[in-house]
C-alpha cells in the first residue's frame, strides 16, 4: 500500500488497444491497494502533427502560442485514459498540467518547473479515492498562461510529481523494458540491468541511450524519488534507478553506450598563446555549442592543436563561427570530421577497480579498432573512433566486460 | 472605434485557408481603431471527431471527462488562429475558457454562463493594445473543471462576452450572409432583413431557421447587446439584431420559417373529464418531450380528441409513454402523423397589422394546401400541414407577403 506514479510516454498511448493496455496496468495497481498517479504525454504523432500545422500557418509562431497548441495533446490522451480507465469501473479523474498543480518559469517551450502545488491531486486520491491521469509536458507560469517542459519533459512532470507526493515509486513506462548494459538492438548478449545508481543513469542518458530524460533523472537523484523504468507492452519488471545499485556479481560497469551525434574539429597550427583555448569555447558558447571531449596537443614551433567535439548537428555552425575568427585567434586551418562515433562505459564500480580503462583500450586493440581523443570522469570512459567500427568496438568491449 | 466583438463558427475555421480569411476579417476590423475580441468554435469536424474517438473507448464515458476532451477543440482553433493573426505582424493572444474568466455553473456538456471576468481581456486589450482570440463554447466550474456549454454554446459565449465587455458590437459570423425573409436555397425572391428585432429572432430560431442559437439571442435580448449576423466568406453587410428594428417599408412580417421536425400525435376518444389533459402533458414534461401545437375537440357523446405536436424525434417515446398508461387516461386509441411539418410567419408588425393571420391562410387556400392544426402568439402564426406541401406553402405566403 502505497502512493505509484506511472508515467507512459507517446507510443504507451498511441491508440485505444494501447490506451487499455495502460489502463489495465493502472487499474492492476490501483487494486493491489496503491494510490496512484498517472502522468501521460501526448498520443503518438499527435505533437509533431500539431507542430505541423503550426508551422504550415506561420513559421515563426510565437512560443506562447505554440504552448497553448502543443499542450491540448496530453489533454486528449488523459481524458481519453480517465475514459477508458471508467469503462473498466474504476473511478479516474483527468487533470491538466495547471489543474494538477504544475508551476513553472515562463520560458514557453522549455519551461522549468518551480513547484508543484499538490493540494488538488490530493484531495482526488484521498478524498474521492480516484486514479489521478494527470498531463506531462506541461505547467502554467505566472501571467497564468499555459507553458510546455520542451521535449521529454513528461519524465520531469512524472519525477516532480512523485517528489512533490513524496511517492514510494516512480514507474517510467516505455517501448524498452529497463536499461541495458548495450543497445540490444545490436549487441550481442546485452543484458537487462535489475538497478542501476542515478549517476551511471546520467552517464548513459547523456551519452546517447535515450531512455530517461536527463533533466528527469537529475531530479530524482536531487529529490531521492525511486525510479523504475519499464515497459508498457512486456509486463516484466524493469530496472530500478537509485542512489545506490546493487552491483552485479563480476561486473565492472553498467554498460556500454554509443552515441552518432558527434562531431570533430580540429583547430590546426593555432599560435601558442595563453588565452586561446578560452576564447575558442566561449565563442561557440555563446551560440550554445557545448563542446565535449577536448584534446590540445603539446605546442611544438610555437604552434599547437587543439581538438574537441561536438554535436554533428552543431558542427556546420561551429566551423562557421571559428573561420569568422580565424584571424584574431590566429590558426592555420579547421578539420571537420563527422565520420566519427563516440563509445563509452559506464560504472559506479570503476570507482573501487583500477584498470577497467585499459581493459577497455585493451578490447579495442584486439578489434584492430584505432583510438582518436580519450576522455574519462569517475565513473565513464569515453574515446572517438571512426563511425564505421562503432558497432564492433560496442560489441567487442561488451564482449570483454560482460562475456564470462 | 469601439469595442468588437467578433464570432466564428467551426465552418469559417476549418482549415489553413479559412483560418487565414478569418485572421484577415478580424485584423481588417483592428486596423480601423478597433479593439477587436474574436470567439472562435473548434475547426470543422474536430468536435465530432473527439466525440467519436471517446465513444469508441467509453460510450458510457463521464460528462466532466467528454468536456476535458472536447474544450481542446477551441484551444487548437484559437492558438492557430492567434499565430496567423501574428503571420500579418499583428499582436494577438489566445485564451482558454478559464483565461478569459467564463465561469459557469457545474453542469459538465451543457453548463450555463454564470460570470464572465474580463479583466484579463480588457488587460490583454488595453495595456498590451493585443487582438484576443477567445475559445468559445467552454468555462470553468467551481471545482476548477473545465465545462462545456453545449452545442451552438460559441453564440452565446460571444454574446456573454459582448454583454460583459460592453462591447459595442457583436458581430456573429457564420455561412450564411444574414437572416432571410426565408430559406433562400428553397424560396424564389427571398431577400435579406437589414434589420430583425430580438423577439422576431427568438421566434424564427426556434422554428427552424437555425442561424442562431436561441440561447444566445435571449441572452442578447436581456443585456441589450446589438446582433449582427453575416458571414465570413461573403464580405457584405448582413442582419442586424436589435430591441427596436426598422420596419421594411410594406412588409407586415419579417419571415417564413419551415420546421420538418415535428410529428402530431392524436389520442382519440378520450374521456371527457377534467384534468386528462393535464394528466398526459405531465407524462410528457417528465420526460423531456416538449409539446409545442395542442388541439383540444369539443367533447362529443363524453368523449373527445386531444391531438398535439412534438419534435419528430420525441414521437416514438411520447407513443411508447401515453400508450404505457392507456388504461388511467383512458382513449381509444393513438394516430401517429410524421409526414408533417410547421410552416409559420413571423413579424412584430402583426401587432399593429390585423389580417396577417386571415392573409397568410388566404395564400394556402390559393394554392389548395389544407391546415390541420393552427397555433398563433403575438408575433407568430404557426400552421401544421401535410409535409409534402411544405415547400409550395412557404413559397405561396412568401409570395403574398413580399411579391408587390
Amino acid at each position: 500500500m502505497g502512493l505509484i506514479v506511472q508515467k507512459f510516454g507517446g507510443t504507451s498511448v498511441a491508440n485505444k488497444e494501447r490506451l487499455e493496455n495502460v489502463a489495465r496496468i493502472i487499474t492492476d495497481t490501483y487494486r493491489q491497494g496503491h494510490q496512484v498517479v498517472a502522468v501521460l504525454s501526448a498520443q503518438g504523432k499527435t505533437t509533431d502533427e500539431l507542430i505541423a500545422k503550426a508551422m504550415d500557418i506561420n513559421p515563426k509562431a510565437s512560443k506562447r502560442e505554440m504552448d497553448m497548441l502543443l499542450s491540448t495533446g496530453e489533454q486528449i490522451s488523459c481524458s481519453l485514459c480517465a475514459m477508458a480507465i471508467q469503462a473498466m469501473g474504476y473511478p479516474a479523474v483527468s487533470l491538466t498540467g495547471w489543474q494538477a498543480g504544475f508551476q513553472t518559469n515562463s520560458s514557453y517551450s522549455n519551461a522549468k518547473i518551480k513547484k508543484v502545488r499538490t493540494e488538488r491531486i490530493q484531495a482526488e486520491l484521498d478524498r474521492n479515492h480516484s486514479i489521478v491521469i494527470v498531463t506531462g509536458f506541461q505547467g502554467l507560469n505566472k501571467f497564468d498562461d499555459n507553458t510546455t517542459l520542451g521535449r521529454g519533459g513528461s519524465d520531469t512532470s512524472a519525477v516532480a510529481l512523485a517528489a512533490a507526493l513524496k511517492a514510494d515509486l516512480c514507474q517510467i513506462y516505455t517501448d524498452v523494458d529497463g536499461i541495458y548494459t548495450a543497445d540490444p538492438r545490436y549487441v550481442e548478449g546485452a543484458r537487462k540491468l535489475e538497478e542501476i545508481t542515478f549517476d551511471e543513469m546520467l552517464e548513459l542518458a547523456s551519452l546517447g541511450a535515450q531512455v530517461l530524460h536527463n533533466r528527469s533523472v537529475e531530479m530524482a537523484k536531487k529529490y531521492r524519488v525511486n525510479l523504475e523504468v519499464l515497459s508498457s507492452f512486456s509486463g516484466k519488471p524493469g530496472t530500478k534507478v537509485k542512489e545506490v545499485a546493487k552491483q552485479m556479481e563480476k561486473t565492472q560497469i553498467s554498460g556500454v553506450a554509443k552515441d552518432k551525434n558527434v562531431a570533430r574539429l580540429a583547430l590546426v597550427g593555432v599560435e601558442d598563446k595563453p588565452g586561446i583555448a578560452y576564447q575558442v569555447f566561449s565563442l561557440l558558447g555563446k551560440e550554445n555549442i557545448n563542446v565535449d571531449i577536448i584534446l590540445q596537443s603539446y605546442g611544438r614551433d610555437e604552434r599547437q592543436d587543439i581538438s574537441f567535439t561536438v554535436k554533428r548537428s552543431d558542427a556546420d555552425q561551429a566551423l562557421a563561427i571559428l573561420s569568422e575568427h580565424q584571424a584574431t585567434l590566429g590558426f592555420d586551418h579547421i578539420d571537420v570530421n563527422k565520420e566519427v562515433v563516440k563509445v563509452s562505459i559506464v560504472g559506479a564500480g570503476m570507482l573501487e577497480n583500477a584498470g577497467v580503462a585499459a581493459k577497455m583500450f585493451g578490447a579495442l586493440y584486439d578489434a584492430d579498432i584505432n583510438i582518436h581523443m580519450i576522455s574519462t570522469s569517475e565513473i565513464k570512459v569515453s574515446v572517438l573512433l571512426d563511425e564505421i567500427n562503432g558497432n564492433a568496438a560496442v560489441q567487442a568491449i561488451h564482449d570483454k566486460f560482460f562475456e564470462d
